[in-house]
């Protein structure tokens, strides 16, 4: 907690206050533009960018991480919160805000558990394919207010305000850092800079729809903006809890899995380490801090967190500052707001999701790959047809599925000695003695429930090719573990085989292996004996050959 | 398909047609209890005792596996319908078809793309816990019609004759076999013959109410059972399908788990080798009988398939045998039946629940490794107090969880040599030399979106241990592939190596490995080299160091 804090260099100051106002000025329509698309008035997302990034700084690890609304979360927040009430509602803002506290708790309770792991449970295709449909589900339902009504129709002044606003920051994104760097800015400071597009637009749109009274021609606005900061919000539905779990545990999941993605990335360019066990309790109370300002559940964001970044931020105090900044900023008066046009939030909207529509992933896997290529499909295409939970809940069984493909195939090797030494090396590459009363087999995985079955019916496959073997053993040199699962699979094999008059000895078992089968009945029950090498027991049975081969 | 006709031997036929007595018999009681388990009329359960059967024997490869209604797929059943339909109506007895056909189609679908690896999913420990959870919950809701009425009340007759039952029952099944033994049956046929006692206990019963007239006493029996085969259902309602898709999904998948965590025993058994992909067929078409039979969602149960086993069941034919007795029965006078008492039906499901729960799992799973004995603790709570289908899902999150959990700690070792050989081992565990220059890794598992981080930060703390180490060897002698995410993960692990001015080099790439990174752009952008072995890898860089050590 703090750790930023205690050995804090006064060196660090610019970098961090400067990336905290470049942040800011980020956020401030980034933060609108998302609480549209969670379905809350766009002040909302302003509260969620205040109190969760200064509740991050106290708990988690990344310097560079800026916590706040993020598009696909948002579009989570929407799509759970559809069934229970109607847009616009006052129980809807209730909900948002419970669906923070709740998501936020599990995020907490998942850090305090320690299960950082978890951050592991999603393939890189299948979050890609996550994103990228999500990222099309949130452009679609932008078009509309893009347009000023639902297309084919349009409306006049609102659409060319829509589209020049999606022009112009498309030619920003593409174009503006090269520019500016011509007008004569240094290359990183060109790139952060065109990173302020949008806050640019949003001046002078504003400026516009005053000059010209577009919002009297029925250009719609976000309208008055109540000045302060947020309220303490402590209310809690007791009635909705139960339908607001199963969203809440999988917008937790997908808060921390997108918050990890950019913030491993980051760590990784700045050499720093991350806890993912204190990025969860950084997240979770981030959260709660969200339900406390009455917003909506909020994570990380690689853009904007990389923008943090490319300002030079060193430490957590850069995103304690763009909050302070963003608190100041609705402090001030906040009438000028008021007249910011709806279909430039969505042209802001739409041109931050196309960024996220990246086919590196997809075409590399293509070549690479084909089943992550078409786990990558799949979930893209389960989001836009299913719904984006479906979509995680299928993205969750997409990547276990390919995992547990992956273990219920474990590499085994029969061994044999090569000659005159006393080293074991797998029958197939190398030239070695066997003997045809001894089977000797590497197991190289930890034995668990998910291959259990297959070093069992491999097993049997080589006692078939090696009808002489009367000893088998089990060379355990790379098995980390054995889990209850396996432990009873070795006890079933072990009488199985004792059946047919097959003896089971193990070798090579490893410390803490051995010392968990000592609290089992394994060690009494097994036929054979233990080895402490591959040698010891090609020697000792080689040795009692006549009395088995008889 | 049917390979087991073609290779038929005359002496296998009268075990194959006395085993099909015996399970027929053990099937009326058996079959008509779990209907009424699912919430369905008595006569349903024979139904779904005759076309599963006969199409499981058409494409299933378990010799010994007898399909049929089982206690807990019919909770899950009554369990999924219940939102759905009332207790009784002719649309729950026509979801009930239908739910069976969705889990075939499930079922179906799994086997032809050869899914059967999901036959690995859950651990045991957790299935252990479901299977406690569920027998709980099946064994207290039969305690009211065991009374006939709701505790604490009781109907004297129908308690006498319930409790009497199952005092009956528990003796049979405890010293059944002995007594029978004692009787001069050989110790299997006495095993065999204590497994009839319901069959036997059924008829008393009946004769019991025809003697002193019970029903007319307030004896609750399941009434006229109309005679005659099923008559062929396609009633298929477009309206629930989609209400139904997710509980077909949950009850398809525990069918596969249930009927191949018996299957697979009884086969180690018998030295025979299952298909999961052909047993995914055989139960998805046995469900697709089910359905045209009207009847539910079927699966190969334990107990039954092991009676017969013990019968001298040799082939497939054991369970067309038996499907045709039960055939017969209903084409027969079925009168007799229709003084069934339910308390007697109540008592047989409570005995035969109660054999499930068995402890031995739990206390070897509690001194060898505690948190597989919490998560069957878990599980088992999930089921009783969130219900049957959350208990699936919580298992599944816990099996996988564990798995993930374990994938995320690979095993790697810092390599060194042996002086004056080739060999390269393990620096902890052997006396070899190393280079300051050059930093052997040994990553003994293989490379995925489960343990890509892991691998990440371990060459992180390593060369930081390393400080002079230049050029960064992961030996890839246990990596069988590498995926999407993987791939990903080397080259960026590459590049921000490079920016440091280590090089990453790769050794021993085994074949298809190295056929796969040779469709990716890895080999162009390594700042280092590919060597064939450790030594070459060793050699060449050890002699370069000066050039790099400078």
């Amino acid at each position: 907690m703090l750790g930023w804090l205690k050995g804090y260099r006064r060196a660090w100051l610019p970098g961090d206050l400067g990336a905290g106002a470049v942040v800011a000025m980020m956020m401030i329509p980034q933060g609108m533009a998302y609480a549209l698309v969670a379905g809350l008035p766009p002040v909302v997302g302003l509260y969620a960018s205040i109190a969760p990034p200064l509740l991050y700084a106290l708990f988690g690890t990344s310097s560079t991480q800026s916590v706040g609304p993020m598009a696909i979360v948002a579009l989570m927040t929407a799509s759970s919160l559809a069934p229970l009430a109607s847009h616009g509602s006052a129980l809807y803002g209730e909900l948002a805000a419970q669906l923070a506290l709740l998501s936020g708790l599990v995020l907490l309770a998942c850090g305090l558990l320690r299960l950082g792991f978890l951050a592991n449970f999603f393939s890189r295709p299948v979050m890609n394919g996550f994103t990228i449909g999500s990222a099309i589900v949130i452009a679609v339902g932008q078009v509309r207010p893009l347009l000023g009504a639902a297309p084919p129709h349009w409306h006049g002044p609102s659409a060319a305000l829509g589209l020049g606003s999606l022009a112009l920051l498309m030619l920003a994104r593409r174009h503006g850092a090269a520019l500016l760097r011509r007008c004569g800015l240094a290359p990183g400071a060109a790139d952060v800079g065109a990173r302020l597009a949008p806050m640019a637009l949003v001046a002078g749109a504003i400026a516009l729809v005053a000059i010209f009274g577009l919002d009297r021609m029925g250009v719609r606005t976000i309208g008055q903006v109540p000045a302060g900061l947020p309220q303490l919000n402590l209310a809690v539905s007791s009635a909705h809890w139960r339908a607001l779990l199963q969203p809440a545990l999988l917008i937790g999941f997908m808060c921390f899995l997108i918050s990890m993605s950019g913030a491993q990335t980051l760590a990784a360019r700045k050499g720093e380490k991350l806890s993912t066990d204190a990025e969860l309790v950084g997240l979770g109370a981030a959260n709660v801090g969200s339900f406390l300002s009455g917003a909506f559940p909020v994570t990380g964001g690689l853009s904007r967190s990389a923008v943090n970044f490319a300002a030079g931020a060193n430490t957590q105090l850069a995103g304690v500052s763009a909050a302070a900044l963003l608190g100041a900023a609705l402090v001030l008066p906040t009438g000028w707001l008021a007249l910011l046009p709806l279909p430039v939030l969505s042209a802001t909207i739409i041109v931050a999701v196309l960024g996220m529509l990246e086919t590196a992933t997809l075409r590399t896997a293509w070549r690479y790959d084909r089943a992550d290529a078409l786990a990558l499909l799949t979930t893209a295409g389960g989001v836009l047809l299913l719904g984006v939970e479906a979509g995680v809940v299928l993205g969750l069984l997409l990547s276990m599925g390919a995992m547990i493909w992956r273990e219920s195939r474990p590499h085994i090797a029969v061994l044999g000695r090569i000659a005159g030494t006393e080293h074991f090396r797998n029958v197939d590459r190398y030239e070695v003695e066997i003997r045809s009363c001894v089977l000797l087999l590497r197991v190289d995985a930890g034995l668990f429930f998910g291959n259990v079955e297959a070093v069992h019916a491999r097993v049997e496959e080589e006692l078939a090719l090696h009808p002489g073997a009367r000893e088998l053993v089990l060379v355990l040199s790379a098995v980390n573990a054995i889990d209850t699962s396996a432990l009873f699979g070795l006890l079933e094999l072990n009488a199985e085989l004792g059946r047919r008059g097959v003896r089971l000895h193990l070798a090579e078992v490893k410390g803490p292996v051995m010392d968990r089968l000592k609290e089992s009945s394994l060690l009494d029950r097994l036929s054979g004996q233990v080895f402490l090498t591959t040698a010891k027991a090609w020697d000792a049975l080689s040795a009692s050959d006549e009395s088995w081969s008889v």
